[in-house]
């Protein structure tokens, strides 16, 4: 697939400090043995290539001056942490990366002491490297020891407000804290807001080729007592970076732009930072994302994130798909909707492609904001939005709508505005591991009094949530679905409103009755065909609703079934406990159930993919079979016999 | 209690367009009267005084120049919309504002079309504000019209993330919206962190007595086609407002400082922007908080909140306690185990009295970190802190650590970083209603793997689980309990360690086990002596941990009795659905329990007291003792009879 390159620097780095024995002659040389490294490992796993490539001389330059694991360098998202990896002891795993049992495509504390936070949501690296500069002031002690707290962010991430409360709370405190601008222009769509353009400014006004003087100016921007000599250098500067005043008025020095793939700058401006920084400093760094592999720069997404891949030719190795994602069945329903319905609008915070609101964007850009990494603000923006006579479809994954928990619960739910929530990624996901798993969402909304909380078992049914929320006016709504492609079922021609707290039986049978919410339905079916083979033919139903429940539906499978088994792709708190609330308030219990809920386990569940993280969650159709045995007193071997 | 003060103009007001009637003289008369008027109603209520005082001006002038309710007012937080309330046909309710079927004390959208967007939680507006603006100009219908959105944020409000988010959004989109930055220096704590900072020096960089220039020279800072004439008047007003920059740097025309009290300045500006404005612009208006009334001008937190009071003196009603608060047992025993242990800081989210930190503060000033109205990242800074060898608390209400809900899970509980949440006011919250109940943190709290959730029962109980939490530190660690006093329990000397996963036993009886998480527990005990009364002697237990659970004593519990009844202070998903999982992974459904799980109903309740809201919510005592009966179908009159 590729050929492993020829790396005979990096060969000699077994860890970090190594790097210190380097001249910096040297180090340009290890930068490309090290995007080298990045490109050829990545071919063979896939995953996110063109953060990792923007910040090779970065990682180089930082493990080079700076002392880790002792000091901290927090990498904000993690999606540009390969270099980093295989700078700290984890080169001989690195093409291990997002597999099962490999590394994890993040920054993760528990994978590595060079990791001292991990991350994989955006824009938590501010707030954790103060955490760590203050834990150092006030004697902290860990193993590692507590040096330098280094945040490197991404102006993407600097639209998240979250970055923002740390900026204040720093530039308040005033410790000695470094945070590193990663100014590429690019995070995983292109950056949007009043921070972007500002910051495009900025660099628009210091033409690229003046840079250079920013290193050896450097000293001068730095704050009093270390303000020495040349007034005329910090003036030229200060000019240059005519808009570092925002980062000042929020407390900090501003030190930049600099050109951060010329270790030339990156190494003197970092040297003088180490040596004479004492309070707060933002050095901006511009870089270009996927930079040094064709490929990568001139793909649209500048090679973000990526299948394996041909290292010759950059092409990748897609496998064919059989269905349509669940993401382009929810936004090419939009958009038929949106062409019958002048009040249909969306929003995502900076997802327009992971959301499929791409093409939503395109048809009726006047109805779609991108409104930044900005969840909080997202929400609250569409609530008011419905408040003033829009439907608004919130596109937000399960995982990252918990950034605007409090603002679904007080602006949208104690108000009761209808709000369409499109909550992708539902469930586990796959390759991004526990951080990105979709599995608190049923238990967060579900108990919001006035909410409707739906799951689409296939992409059919997904087409008919779209549907049924942009028909559905009375409050706010959720739809959520899974990462990846649907069953390849017939698609209707147009989604139809399902009646709101209707589930559907699929097949009727007895004894026992499996419930499922969600696209679990699948190994459900599988599970009874299996079991009919042994004699055991169960009911099974589609919920569609965690709220409001089928209570009709489900007393009456209570009633006529000696079992009643609910699966979910969620922790406990969700649909399941939504049914067993129902069956303890009707008595159902009082003679007699037998009732099992089989949620996710209680566990942080690792990166594999999403067939074998069920396999461990215990969600496979051969474990729900397994279940229905059990519940019956059936052993397996019996079952077989039976 | 007040005489009504005499209101000759405002009684001529019987919705804002009247306003529109009076000169700018009689409008400065009206001013007083409606300041007169809210002293009085809430020296009847009690309530928040302060706010309201700082925005009298503010609020006339408002109603004065628009046209609500097609233009929206949206009033950050809502502390201060009492005098808004008087203007906007509810003067004759104003004195029923906070108690049981009266006015809400915050701006509620199911109360009245002048309040657009209800609030409550802060840094909503603009947000709220950008919405309104944008349906508006996508042609969105709703009965009362959409004009002008107009935002009136505190500068402590402006510390959350969340209204930056809405900042950067607003700047990028650049339509027409109107921002006001109401400056008091002054929030519920004075405001901290660097934006802060920053207002104090723009003001301090103009002097108060040329800020009548500002009204004058207003045009002058509005966008082009506006700017018009007198550069050097335009070149004045830049270097007051020296930095301005920072908003106009997110894409704001910046306007001020005005004087917030002066209706001079005011009515032109407004009147100014109202005509002119096209793009987003930020009006920073000077205001002082309690304004006009000698006790709260005077009072530390400028009458914040305050109980009923005489007017001529300004002397509160407080009703004498009879045991301590929870909020202040907690803050003690966290300064008492402070002492012995110097790795113990503490983090709150402006809040430093009302989570009982301020002592600690006090005392431990290096320890303790007041970040803002800042969850999030308050939150991620704590865990930050733990990962650093330090012990955070990291004390913030139930209801606003929903802020915070992703960094809880992504870098608190992914990471199993032992960061201690002393969560107060969990539950039903009294005259605050439904936006700050703290119904939802057990669901979204005990999903989480390797979180360990607590209630306490009484004030003795939390004593110990503050210890509890202090000393361990193998992940995270919740405590909760409610707003008010304890119940008057003998306070042991110390806080002694409760070993994890440890319910306990309150007394044996058969037939019935009543398990409570929380301080329900009280109420159990007074049904259970009414129920002994009737021969019926129910076993008591309190569960501590709703995380992980007492396995064995609950399975104990519902073995050895025909019912098992769970009761909590919290929504359905949280406690009892925990217990009805495990209860169902253990078979003990299948041959039937009498099993029922009293949660908060689905519906948000609104203010009342406590023992009000607890009514509505079928959870008293009485409400309690019936369910029993009903359980063991035993009907009340039957009971006497048995």
């Amino acid at each position: 697939m590729s050929q492993t390159p020829k790396t005979p620097l990096l060969d000699q780095v077994a860890r970090p400090h190594d790097l210190k024995r380097f001249s910096d002659a040297e180090l340009h040389q290890l930068a490309s043995e090290v995007r080298a490294e990045t490109i050829s490992a990545v071919s063979e796993t896939g995953g996110h290539l063109g953060a990792g490539l923007g910040v090779v001389e970065l990682t180089v330059a930082l493990h080079a001056i700076f002392d880790t694991p002792r000091d901290k360098i927090i990498w904000d998202v993690g999606h540009q942490c390969y270099p980093h990896k295989i700078l700290t002891e984890r080169r001989d795993r690195i093409r291990t990366l997002r597999q099962k049992d490999g590394l994890s495509g993040f920054t993760k504390r528990s994978e590595s002491p060079y990791d001292p936070f991990g991350a994989a949501h955006s824009s938590t690296s501010i707030s954790a490297a103060l955490g760590f500069a203050v834990a150092r002031d006030l004697g902290g002690d860990i193993p590692e020891g507590l040096g330098d707290a280094i945040a490197v962010i991404g102006d993407g991430a600097m639209s998240a407000g979250m970055a923002y409360e740390a900026l204040n709370n720093a530039g308040d405190l005033g410790k000695r804290l470094i945070v590193i601008l990663n100014d590429n222009e690019m995070s995983i769509a292109p950056p949007v807001g009043a921070m972007s353009s500002y910051l495009s400014r900025l660099y628009a006004e210091a033409p690229f080729q003046d840079l250079k003087a920013a290193a050896k100016g450097a000293v001068s921007l730095l704050p009093y007592p270390f303000r020495e000599g040349a007034k005329r250098a910090k003036d030229m500067l200060k000019g240059m970076a005519v808009g570092g005043t925002l980062f000042e008025q929020l407390g900090f020095s501003y030190l930049g732009p600099i050109d951060g793939h010329d270790l030339n700058q990156l190494l003197p401006v970092l040297r003088t930072v180490k040596d004479r920084a004492t309070g707060p400093i933002l050095i901006h760094v511009l870089t270009k994302k996927g930079k040094g592999y064709g490929p990568a720069e001139a793909a649209r997404d500048k090679g973000h994130g990526v299948a394996k891949f041909d290292v010759v030719t950059g092409e990748q190795k897609k496998t064919p798909s059989n269905a349509p994602s669940y993401t382009s069945v929810f936004g090419d329903t939009l958009v038929e909707l949106a062409a019958l319905d002048d009040k249909i609008c969306a929003v995502t915070a900076a997802m327009p492609d992971g959301t499929g609101l791409n093409l939503f964007a395109e048809r009726y850009p006047s109805r779609c904001f991108d409104v930044g990494i900005a969840e909080q603000h997202g929400v609250t923006f569409s609530a008011a939005m419905a408040a003033g006579g829009m439907k608004p479809f919130c596109a937000i994954y399960s995982t990252f709508l918990q950034r605007g928990y409090d603002q679904v619960v007080h602006d949208v739910a104690i108000q009761r505005l209808p709000v369409r929530f499109a909550i992708d990624r539902a469930g586990l996901v796959g390759a991004d591991g526990a951080t990105h798993a979709g599995a608190f969402d049923v238990a967060f909304l579900a108990n919001l009094p006035g909410f409707v909380v739906m799951a689409a078992a296939d992409e059919a049914e997904l087409k008919h949530m779209v549907a049924t929320a942009a028909a559905y006016d009375d409050g706010p709504i959720a739809f959520r679905f899974p990462r990846g492609e649907g069953n390849g079922v017939t698609m209707p021609e147009r989604g139809e409103p399902i009646e709101i707290g209707k589930g559907r039986i699929i097949a009727k049978g007895a004894k026992v009755a499996l419930l499922s919410f969600g696209t679990r339905l699948a190994e459900v079916e599988k599970a009874a065909e299996a079991l009919r083979a042994k004699g055991i033919t169960p009911t099974i139903a589609d919920a569609r609703f965690a709220k409001p429940l089928d209570r009709e539906m489900i007393l009456t499978l209570a009633n006529d079934h000696e079992a009643l088994i609910t699966i979910e792709e969620g922790a406990v708190g969700g649909f399941g406990s939504h049914v067993a609330q129902l069956l303890a308030d009707e008595g159902v219990f009082d003679t007699g159930l037998k009732f099992r809920s089989m949620v996710l386990p209680d566990t942080f569940i690792d990166q594999a993919s999403p067939a074998d993280m069920y396999e461990v969650a215990g969600m496979s159709a051969e474990q729900i079979e397994a279940k229905v045995l059990n519940v019956l007193g059936i052993s397996s071997i019996g079952a077989k016999r039976a």
